[in-house]
């Protein structure tokens, strides 16, 4: 299966809407769920990855989880994200064979190369935008997706994507766009979710 | 190999003299070394591991280190230290057979039995004083130590433990102590080292 599309990473885990939003959209359409969870204890994300999972498998979405081979391990989930600070990726990929791994790439093109070298399944640059999820985001210069088409595994963008500055990550041949507020804060993010995959269309 | 005497756990690593003062305070007769960082990136974490592990074997000593599974096993290590916001006893007991495993129990005797009954190699009630490593640390009640000898495996005291305040925990049937500031902040780490293990001597 290659990796396309819109990439829903959710907030933290919080006691309120959090399940109905990520079911709003999986059911709008969405094609990948990563459980993104940086504050709470592995109680709380163990419980909240296995609901997360079941959503995911339900609509039939693969589900990722962020940095944490222990979470990856205990929720059997089909792959994990990592960054820069995160567990290496060669420990990864020997202990969890088969799972996908996914690497942020921020906006270095030379580890981007390195990581599809060492088999990672695909990559994220960004972010291009002003992003609230993440105070310390590196900003990168939007023109390394010019380099997207000579990679053999999906590139995606991320990082402040919205419903409005999403057209112009459509000029490139990335594979799709993580988001995380555009849907988790939007009004309606069943309607943000099907305009997202309305834009992305053109790259489909 | 019965875990009992002084244990030094220590501070996030930072870049100055985070390794002499280790190796003075295992030079000076520690008996256990854990290494705890809440904060460093992966990358920093198994280098820096690496070092604590090669100066703990030097003394001959454990090396323990602390919540994540991963530095377990990507060192190699000889335990792992866990609390209520860490992946599961249960997760670690199946996936690292013959690790040690030590639990933060805090002011909760029902806790320490549940995790001895659950195979854990050691657990440690605390805090007793103030502390400045970890500041939303739970103070607990100092009469939990009369139930230390209900226990078959070791119970250590932790948090907020000088050289000072030590003696009023060595009333009780304790297997020793952990410390943090009390070695790392000290003027003589190799100093404070012999006055803990001076004083540990009336219950070892």
């Amino acid at each position: 299966m290659k990796l396309s599309g819109l990439y829903l990473v959710t907030k933290d885990y919080y006691n309120g809407n959090f399940f109905n939003i990520v079911e709003e959209s999986l059911s709008a359409g969405v094609n990948i769920l990563q459980y993104r969870d940086k504050t709470n204890p592995y109680n709380i994300k163990i419980e909240a990855g296995r609901r997360l999972k079941n959503l995911a498998y339900k609509y039939n979405v693969p589900f990722i989880v962020d940095d944490s081979p222990v979470l990856l391990d205990i929720l059997d989930a089909d792959g994990i994200h990592i960054g820069k600070d995160d567990p290496p990726f060669e420990y990864i990929k020997e202990r969890f064979p088969g799972k996908i791994i996914g690497v942020s790439t921020y906006g270095d093109i030379n580890l981007g190369i390195k990581y599809e070298r060492l088999g990672a399944d695909y990559i994220a640059f960004g972010s291009f935008f002003k992003t609230s999820t993440k105070d310390d985001a590196e900003m990168c210069d939007i023109n390394i997706l010019n380099n997207a088409s000579k990679f053999n595994i999906p590139v995606f963008a991320i990082g402040g994507i919205n419903t409005r500055n999403v057209d112009e990550l459509l000029k490139y041949k990335i594979s799709g766009i993580a988001v995380v507020s555009a849907i988790f804060d939007a009004a309606n993010p069943g309607e943000a979710t099907r305009t997202f995959l309305e834009k992305l269309r053109k790259i489909l």
